[in-house]
Parts: C-alpha cells; structure tokens; sequence
C-alpha cells in the first residue's frame, strides 16, 4: 500500500489529528482494502501494548478527563498575549463575546422579549415567593439582580433567569418543617437568604472545582418523576387558596395535604372556589392556546399579569417600595440551624442548578450554540451569592419563562437585563398593588405554571424503552408525594445507580460464529447467518471485568463451555478444542478480573482446553501485563481479532494434528 | 460454502449448542474463510435486531442471570423420577454424594487430617472465644455442632469449620461497646447466641435467595486491607496479655489501644513479658517452618496445642466440663439490644461468609471440583442457626486450619467429624485443663494466627496493577484501624463502587484507524501501522451510554471532530465528511444515551457531517429501534462493522461525487 509508511510520528501521540490523503487516493485505499486478499494465517497481527507511560502521566491523563474534557483552553493554544487577555475576558464574562457585535435589531428583539417575559416574572415571583413562604417582595427582589449579574456572566443567550417552582417549594418545605415563618419571620427571612448564599456557594464551587459531573446524576428519568411529584403535591396545597381553607397543614407529603384539604371542608367558602376556578381555567386556556400556536405565545404571557391586575384592582393602600435591601448582614453561619440553612442550600442549590443548566443547554441546541456546563455553574453559583447578599433568594434559569424568552425571539441576555428594569419599575412604583393580590390568584397561577412539569409523555416513553428507568422515575415520584423531596430524590438516584451496578454485577455473554464469507463474528443468538466455527467456542463479555461480576463471569462462561459440551456429545460430534474470550468490549479490568482470566486458564488447562483472548483494549492488555498473567498466555495466547485466532490456531492443528 | 444452509433452527435459540463439522471440513471452512474475495460494497451485511421477545420473556431471562446463573437444575433435566429424587437428596445433602464412594484409605488420611486439625482447633478454639470476650468453653463448644452440621450440608471436602479470628473480633467489638461480659455475663452470652442465630438466617437467606452476588462487592482488595487492619488491631490487643497489663481498653482502634499500652507501664510484668515472647518465637518459628516445608505442617499444627499443655500443666483444678448446653432459650427477640444482635449478626455474617465461601472456593479450585456457592451459604447459615441453639457463636470456615486440613491429606468433610470427635472427647473429659491456659499464651497463638493475614504480596500487587484497587484496600486499612470494623468496611465498598461509577462516568473514547491490507479498525494511539481513513473519523466508545455520562460523551466527541477539523485546516488537508461511532463496546444504552446519540445526528446534520453507527449490539439496537431513533438513520446510517461502513459510504461518494 505504501500510504502510510511516512506516518509512524503521529500515530504515538494520541492526541495528534490524523494524515490525510486527497479524496482520489482514500476512495482507492478503502476499496483496495476491501478487495485485497487477507496476508498468509502465520502473519497474524500482534497485539500492541498501549504506549509506555509513567504513572504520574496516567494519573495526569486520567484527572484531564475527569475535570477538563472539554478542553477549556485549546482556544488560548498558539495566540498572542493581547489575545489571550481578550480571550479570558470573553472566558469569564461571555459579555464581551457578544456586546462587540450588539445591533439595533438586537435591542428591539430583546425589548420585546424582555417586556412579554417580565409580564410573566412578576406574577410568578410573588406566587412562587409564597410556595417559599416568603413575603412576595422577595420574589420581585429575586427577579432583579440575579437576572442582572447573569447577564454579565452567564453564557446562555435565552435563559430567563429568576425564582422556579421546585427550588421555591423545597425550600419552603425543608424549612418551614422547624421554622415558622408566621412566628419567626426574621429568623426565617435569615434561613432563606443563607440557604441561598449556600446555593450559590455550593453550585458555584461546583463549576470552580470542575464537579459539574455530579449533577449527571440526576438523571432525565429521574428527574421526569420528581417534577411530576413536585407539581402534584404543590397544586394539591394550593387547594388551600382556591378553597379559601385558612387551618392548613405546613407538610409536603400527600397524606396530610389530602387529609387537610378534607378535614376543613367547613372552611370552604364558595365565593373564593368560584373566583379561583374561573382564573384557573381562564390561564389554563391561554395556556392550551400557546401550546398549539406557539405564535400567540403573548396570549398566555399577559395572562397572569392581567388577570393579577384585574383581581387586586379594588384594592388600595400603603406599603413599602423602593429596591432591594441589602441582606448580607442577615446571613446566618453559626447556630442551632446553620445545619438547616446549609442543608436547604444543597438540595436547592443542585435542584435549581440541574434546571437552570438543562433549560440552557435545550435552547442552545436548538440555535447550535454550546452552552459551557462548568461556567454555566459558576455563573449561576454567583448570580445566588449575589443574590444572598440583596434580599433575594434562590434564583435559576426558569424553563416556562425562557421558552416565551426564546418564542419572543430573544436574542442575547439582554431580554434579561430589559425584564429586571421593567421589576424595578414595579419595586419602585407599583408593589402595593402586587401586594394584596388575593391568594386565590396566586393559587391559580402556581397550578397553571406546575401543571406543565407533568410530562406523561416522557414517562410513557421510559416505560417503552427501558423499564429500569422508568422505576426509576417512579420511585421519584412516589418517594417525593409520599416520603419528602431529599429522601425521594436520593432514592431515585440510588435506583439509577443500582441500575448501573446491576449491568455491571450481571453483565452479558454470548457465544459468537463466523457470518460465512466474511471475518466477521456476531452472536449466533442475533444474526441467523452466524455459524459456530467447529472445534471453537467463541464466548463474548460484554462488560468490564471487576470484583463484582469476576465470580459470575467465570461460572457462566464454564457454563456455556459445559452447555456445548454436553450438546456435541450428545450428538455424537467431536469436542470442542478452543475457547476464544473475545475481549472487544470488556472496557476494563482489575485485580479480581484478571483472577478470574488466570484461574479459568487453569481450569480449562485441566480440562486440555486452549484458551485465548483476542482483542483486549489497552488498559486491560497493560493490566494484564502488569499481573504477569500474559506471560502464562504467550504469544499462542492473544490474538488482534476473532477471525485471526482461529485461522491461525486451525492452521497449527492442520501443520501438527 | 453451503455447509451451514441446514442450521438456522439451532441459530434462534441462544440457549442451543452449535452445530459441529469434522475436523477436515472446519479447517478448511476457515482457510477459505480467510482467503475469499470480501463481497462487492453494495451487499453490505445488515445489522439484525435480537429475536423479539416480550416484556415478560425478557424479564424472566433478566432474573434467571441474576438469580440463577449457574443453571443449578440442568442435572435434573431429561432423568426419570427415581433419578431426580436421588439427584435432589445429593442436592440439598451432598454427603450422599460422596458416602457410596467412601473407601477404607480415604478414612485413613480424614483421620489423620481430622486429628492434625483438631489439635490447631482446641487452642484456636479457647483463643478466639477470648478475642469475642466469651468464655472458651464457647469456642469448643463452636468447633463440635458447627462442623457435624457441615459435614452433611457442606459441598467442599477442605473447609475445616469452626471459630474464626475476623469473626470473633468483630463480634467481640461490637458487643463490648454497649454491653461488658465481666458486668452482665448472662445478657452478653445472650446477645452472642442472638447474633449467632441472625448471622446464620442472614446467610442461609442470602443462599436461599440466591443473592449470592451481595458478598462479591467484598472485593479482593478491600478484603486485603481489612483483613491487615485487623490483625494488626488484634495483635496490638494481645499487648494486654503478653505485658500482662490488667487494666485494658475495650475499645479497639489503634489509639486508644496504643495509649492503652502506654499509659499502663506500671502493670507490664517481665515475668509474663519473657514467657509470652518466648512462645510467640516459638509458635512463629514453627509457622514459617510449615510454609517453606508445607509436607511438616504437623510441627505447626501441633505447636499451638503442645504449647497450651506445657503452660497449662502446672494449673489443676474443678471445672464443669460436658457437651454443648442447649442455648435456644437464650435467643433474645424483643428488648433493647435486639438491634445490637441484629446488627452484629449481619456484620458478622456476611464477614464469615466472605472468608467461608473463598476458602472452599480456593481448595476446590486446587482440587478442580465446583463448590457452589449459593448451596454454601445455606449450608453456612444453618450450621451457624444449629449453632446458636446449642451454645455457639459464629463459625465459618477457617483458612489456617483448611489449609492445614488440605496438606494433611484430607479427603472429604469426614476430616471435620474427626476433628468435632476429638473436641468431644476434650469437652467430656480434659477441660478442666484447658480453663486455666495462661492469657499469654493464648496471646501468642492469636497473634500467631493473625499475622499470617497480613498479605503484603497482595497489596504490592495491588499498587502495581491497579492503583485505585490499592486505594480501597488502603480506604478499609486505615478505616478499620482508626475508625471501626463496619465503617471501615463500608467506606471500602464505597470506594469499590466508587471505581465503577467512575469508569462509567468517564469511560474511554478513541479514534480508530484501518490496519493496512486488513478490516480491522484499531485504535491510533496504540497501533502504530493504524492509519486514519480520510474523510472518516471514526470513534470508539467504551463504555455503556448512561445518564451519568451521556453528556460527557457527547461533548468528548464532539471535541474529537473539532480537533480533527482545526488540524486537518491548519495542514489544508480536505474534511472529513463522515463521523462512525463504533458501538461494539456500548453494551447498554438508556434513554439518556439515546437521547445523547439523536443530540449528535442533529448537531452533525447542521454541520453537513454524516453519523453512521456501527455495530450496535443487541439490547442497545431494540433500544434505539423502541424509541424510534432508528429509523431517523435509516438503512444508511447503520453497519454491521467499521470497515463495511467505510468501504460502503466512500463506493457511494465515487458513485455520486
């Protein structure tokens, strides 16, 4: 072929981008290859080891994948230092990215989107200020500089950031459990914003120390039935609004929510039940309508605002406006609920984090711009700290919101920027009104907002295609109505990883044959035309090899060699002579795996059987290697393919029978 | 070839053994295999779905990997109704096994083998009694009933029954922190029995559940570090009677033991220190003589015992002596410590069981005989119930005394009826003796014992081959030394399963390049004659597509096709057209993966770049065609292996440039 001779450099330094040839030369490359006859059986390809590396160059390698996957500084590679300054500013303030190129067309796009999602901020920042169980001015302070700082850092272009839903609500559950905010309202106000100081603590060190990972976790399934839960137990407990029941349980969990809202029927009163279903289906419907055209997305945008205006129009007085106070002399670290307060950050803080990089990263793929999920963290973490620090309590990018953000054709954060001055107005102008909003209103809002995380579709679809995630996703939502969101959550998550450790514990074998006419082997199981090769039995792991499955693997693979045993004799055919583990996808091993290889060797030499491995990976050849348990296999042992091994074990047999 | 055409019934079922040729037809069915012209490009294999099978169908074939691995009832298949009877009596007893069998000479060598292991398991037995804070009465009477039971449930012919130090250390440990024998003899002697009692029901449910696979996360390494800090805790212990120090710690960390040691200088007695160390170097050299010489294991098997009667001979006095006292009505149900025995049971338990199973296993496997592991368990855990009835604490099988058992010639479990005869005849008439055996000496055989545990070999071997291995036999060293048993334990299985998670979080990726003149498709960065196939990149990923790395993948491969293009631009070399994912490796897929792998069709597609997978096994296929990604591939999209892909997608491009 000659092609390549000249190219042996690259080829050592994985990292190094490959030849390339001119499309001519590759077209005829391929199909020589193909057509090529295969080199004589005792040129058997030999199976490398992976480069030689020291263990600080693995341990270096390892952690790079770990923490930097993504490689965050290939742009500063080979650039000038003024450029590299500019760089690292656009890095950590993506403002700079994007202000250069900043057009007219841009601001007026970002104007109106600003305006439509602050009509739905505000409302949404009182009524989730009272899923917290916090005065609804926090949830306006919340919508102002959070979204401000975001704009500067953040990297997203249509994250409508503020107060969410489930970060409201499991703050207000986790903790209004030991604090009340009727009674101690200062104390509970300091609980607040250290939980969120914590948030921001917790979510930002998460980006600075590159964990971004752990928020994988949380899986879509996961996730799909926690939602789903959250958004039954909150529109169940806003039956406390629509009812106008005033005796109503502090729980979250659906037995004492059901149980009050039927325990106090006397304290239904049917003036507020009519009011508040009249909302409710009016949102609904708007609602429904900007579903099927997204175009009319205004529609259910001015909804709520409208109908919060309509409702509280009647009523006049005096109240305190004006901007956020500062908070960070509220800020709680020591005490008999610092547990509490930091506690609540976690959980919030990785609830609201999960959502707000999630949100971000479905919008950008749909533009095709990529979303950087550490930044993202940063940013975030630090728009909660600042936030901590004015009043404000936890703040993420909204899913609701940033989608009529991106249906109002947002451009750039500035939509942001446009909503915050439009909640300052308010601050400064218009609160008393916000502030006697019937609760009834509120209520109806919440339930319209909630009522979309119920996403039956996702679920259906788990159950179709992979029913381990669906239990998953149930456990989710069983453990959070009936149990409590940390503990339902952490279930969810256990069930993930078990599901994980179960394909590990349990992994797959199958025996492989030869689809005639070709070097290619493929479980007999699957492929019709797949022919077990007479005198081998080719067995296939489909796992890494380690302590948990190193037991199982050696059974069932006897098992499969007694099973042919038994089937040949039976028939009255000649035992088989070989086995063949093929190594493709065991993508790791460790000491109890190799135990495993060099015990079943020894089995089967008792048994007068060959074994051989073909096509171990790096990592698994080095172990190997290591353990000096491929000395024992020599070279007879090891083989690059399924297809080489038997020709050349075969051809050995015909030259000594 | 046409030898195949008349075998597709056998290829569907996967549970059916293969068809078989004689030798002459299969080699040269593979010679030729080898030596035939691949097909023309256009009859590209196609890549099959598994055979379809319901949800149920699967998820019985799922537990019966899970629960039934080793396919216990394959003897019973196809026998008549007398055979499965004896089949079945073999099954639950093994001694009918063996018993028709039974000759004259293999009673001469279990004699000999049961007398030998006798006189280890009398002084062990008083020993270890001590190291639970138990009369040594108790660890006699645990070396008669246990090893009776044994021998008639038990499947190994090596395992010599009886106390154990892990076992009894542990126990010891965790009783003494709540309740002191020398304070409350009666309610520790209770409590022992219960945990006893739960210790076997754990076990034999383990068995009868066949949830065998729970002590495979003991891996070999955590075992390693655990078993050393345990013997160094015992013998710093043993301090107590070597110094003859009387006021001793209960405690059993490693400081408090040491300070204990320390601060009680005044008690150390020269006359007890001179004694003590004598019988340790005594007991020590006879040790290290047996392993150069296993054929002398006689002198240290006997030392242990000559050692007792030569300290002991002085001391006579009045003493019960007798058989095992019925202790069911010592079984403790309800009450505070209820919890404590429980927990001490489980510990216990599933420690002894860990040692017992890998004990049988190892000598089976010398002998090449199964031991099944799910049957041992049960036999294990109603030895230890029988035993807890009848005045013993926890037994398992001891890996001292085995492999004294295996190197004096026993042959089958008759060796332990001996061995259990001989302890009788003790019990019934020389216990009296036994009762006044110095502390310092039963020190010594202690620490004697235990030092054989700490297998620096293994650890270094650890290191060498797998350092985060090392790393969890380091985790469950230091636990156990300087915090407790369980914790120590605990925190090694999490590191254990920590590993797994990690490689599933940041599994392998790589770029493959064709091997000239062949279709093997290997990794670049290992093979030096593999050559990147321009236009393509093709890459590998090694690993299941979970929820905990779907998104890693994702943005790993896409930096994969980044710095290919960046250098392919920077050499003005032309593009690649066309990204492969070898899937061989991707052995499981969830809906996360799934969603991942539509993510990059459509962020390629934007990018005019073609996805093509190849080779997905089975259960990943059925998944992608559930959830109708599939079909967006189409028949274009999908290969049966690499080479296909190419030799296929580039025939195309010449055929339409």
């Amino acid at each position: 072929m000659g092609v390549n001779s000249n190219r042996v450099e690259h080829i050592w330094n994985p990292e190094a981008p490959p030849p390339a040839e001119t499309l001519e030369t590759a077209i005829s490359v391929t199909i020589s290859t193909h057509a090529i006859q295969m080199p004589p059986p005792s040129e058997a390809h030999k199976v490398c080891m992976p480069p030689a590396r020291t263990t600080a160059q693995k341990l270096r390698h390892r952690l790079s994948e770990i923490f930097f996957p993504d490689d965050p500084l290939h742009r500063f590679k080979d650039q000038t230092r003024f450029r590299k300054l500019v760089l690292g500013l656009q890095f950590f303030f993506p403002i700079f990215q994007w202000a250069p190129h900043y057009s007219l067309d841009m601001l007026k796009s970002d104007v109106v989107s600003g305006l439509t999602i602050a009509s739905l901020a505000i409302p949404q920042g009182i009524s989730y200020a009272k899923l917290a169980n916090l005065p609804p001015i926090v949830g306006l302070y919340s919508s102002f500089v959070p979204p401000v700082t975001y704009s500067v850092l953040g990297s997203s272009h249509h994250l409508a950031v503020g107060p969410v839903s489930i970060a409201s609500l499991v703050m207000g559950t986790m903790l209004s459990e030991t604090v009340s905010y009727t009674e101690e309202p200062i104390l509970y106000l300091k609980l607040a914003f250290t939980a969120t100081f914590f948030a921001g603590l917790f979510q930002a060190s998460l980006g600075f120390l590159r964990l971004g990972f752990i928020i994988d976790f949380l899986s879509k399934a996961t996730l799909v039935g926690f939602m789903a839960g959250a958004a039954v137990i909150v529109s169940l407990q806003q039956l406390k609004g629509l009812l106008g029941i005033v005796h109503f349980t502090t729980k979250m969990q659906l037995v004492p929510v059901l149980s009050s809202v039927f325990h106090q029927k006397n304290e239904w009163s049917w003036q507020t039940i009519v009011m508040g279903v009249g909302f409710l289906v009016l949102l609904l419907t708007t609602r429904q309508i900007s579903m099927r055209k997204p175009k009319l997305f205004w529609i259910s945008a001015a909804a709520p605002l409208a109908s919060v205006i309509l409702s509280t129009i009647l009523v006049i007085g005096h109240l305190p406006k004006g901007l956020n106070p500062p908070s960070s002399n509220m800020l709680y670290f020591h005490g008999t609920h610092l547990a509490l307060a930091i506690k609540t950050g976690l959980v919030t803080g990785i609830l609201s984090l999960t959502e707000g990089i999630a949100v971000g990263r479905t919008f950008a793929s749909l533009k095709n711009y990529q979303v950087d999920g550490n930044k993202e963290m940063m940013a975030i973490g630090l728009m909660n700290m600042a936030g901590s620090c004015s009043s404000c309590y936890v703040t993420t990018g909204s899913f609701s919101r940033s989608a009529v953000n991106y249906n109002a054709g947002a451009k750039t954060v500035v939509s942001n920027i446009i909503m915050a001055s439009a909640v300052l107005v308010t601050l400064l102008f218009l609160m008393p009104l916000f502030h006697y909003t019937p609760n009834l209103i509120l209520a109806a809002i919440i339930i319209t907002a909630v009522i979309g995380l119920i996403d039956y579709e996702a679920a259906y679809n788990l159950w179709k295609v992979d029913k381990l995630d669906f239990l998953a996703c149930l456990c989710s939502f069983l453990g959070v109505l009936f149990i409590s969101v940390p503990l339902g959550l952490a279930i969810a998550v256990g069930v993930s990883v078990f599901k994980i450790l179960l394909h590990v514990t349990r992994p797959n074998t199958a025996v492989l044959g030869n689809i005639p006419g070709t070097q290619i082997y493929q479980n007999v199981g699957r492929y019709r035309e797949a022919v077990r090769v007479p005198f081998f039995l080719v067995i296939a792991v489909e796992a890494p090899m380690y302590f948990a499955n190193s037991t199982y693997l050696q059974e069932r693979i006897i098992r499969w060699i007694r099973e042919e045993e038994e089937w040949l004799a039976s028939n009255n055919r000649s035992n088989i002579k070989c086995v063949i583990l093929d190594m493709t996808a065991v993508t790791a091993i460790d000491t109890s795996g190799i135990d495993t290889i060099s015990e079943l060797r020894k089995i089967l030499d008792k048994r007068s059987l060959k074994l051989v491995l073909a096509n171990p990976v790096g990592s698994v050849m080095e172990k190997l290697h290591q353990s000096n348990v491929l000395e024992s296999f020599g070279l007879e042992g090891l083989y690059l393919t399924v297809g080489e091994a038997i020709t050349d074990i075969s051809s050995s047999w015909k030259a000594h029978p």
